[in-house]
């Protein structure tokens, strides 16, 4: 029998560099990347399809009303949801799935699946995002505050999450998480069938 | 604050192959081992204070009525114990203490301790078991089919770990336990101040 796959859920402030980390995991381990779809407009460089499916609100919410999305939030004024379809039958055919979505999605699917890994990427403090959010030079003065309001918000959740990983470097934090998904495929109740395995062919004496 | 240590529990067959890789993980790792008591005879190269502390039964009965292990236990005839001062010193310094000791001893300790972390070690399956405990030499056929007996029973108690491992090699079975206890250290529950630490310097605007 196929073994399910795990499913790896990274929320964390924007600026905490989610989305780079997350490339790179997609590069090095087997994940299949779950794609959000959203109706925040596309930032420079952003494609249709890679970084989200970019809809209107109104084709966003004709979505929800068929129960197509896992989850879905309203955040800073845009939706972002996650279409349910490819999770499950990723998961179904024994691949990891990686889900890049914030606090109130993240813990909307916790509660379906509980055996999901909520990763929460933070930067090393509030000093260092400041910069990263003013570097990326996409957002204005307000919005980066909003930003850094909305993070400290959001830390009040890092409890509810399974694992916090520190992004002092993006090679550390992808290595991190890389432990963290071999560390929980080895826990031993992902592993309800390890007797029998170890039993194997042998006659007992 | 100094943040305390973990305790890693590796328990495992007879044969499983705990001895090398923990002596491997105290190797790359910064782990103190912890050595346990026993009652039991010294195989060929063991040494006293290295792979254990020989006690005969009377000196051990003696600790035991002191209080001064951690846990104990009797095991094919012999008493195994754990010398409880120096895990204890050793986690309040903040170092991880390995600890190699058998199924009943583990779970005396997850109760004393829950945020331990239990590690159940184990060959790929029953067949390599019996070659490596044959091809071992130190023990009789008997003894060798009363340990592969034993590792079956062991096996019943393999849910109530939190992680398995299998020891396809030791390099592998080294990785994987690194993995599990980086993995660990990044558990939300284990990093309750990182709210605090996040926040940091920074004046809120």
């Amino acid at each position: 029998m196929k073994k399910e796959g795990m499913l790896v859920i990274i929320s964390g402030p924007s600026g905490a560099g989610k989305g780079t980390v997350v490339a790179e995991l997609v590069k090095t381990e087997a994940f299949a990347l779950s794609v959000s779809a959203t109706t925040r407009k596309p930032r420079p460089g952003e494609m249709e399809g890679i970084h989200y499916y970019f809809y209107d609100r109104e084709a966003f919410e004709a979505m929800q009303k068929k129960n197509q999305l896992l989850e879905w939030a309203e955040f800073c004024g845009n939706y972002y949801g996650t279409p349910r379809k490819y999770v499950e039958n990723q998961m179904a055919e024994g691949k990891n799935v990686i889900l890049e979505i914030e606090v109130q999605g993240a813990l909307q699917i916790k509660e379906l699946y509980p055996e999901c890994v909520l990763v929460f990427l933070i930067p090393p403090n509030l000093e260092e995002l400041g910069r990263r959010l003013t570097e990326r030079g996409t957002e204005d003065k307000q919005t980066i505050n909003r930003r850094i309001h909305r993070a400290l918000e959001e830390m009040e959740f890092v409890s509810r999450y399974d694992y916090v990983v520190i992004n002092e470097t993006v090679q550390k934090a992808t290595k991190d998480i890389c432990a963290i998904v071999q560390a929980e495929s080895m826990k031993s109740s992902r592993n309800p069938k390890i007797k029998e395995q170890f039993k194997g062919e042998i006659e007992l004496c």
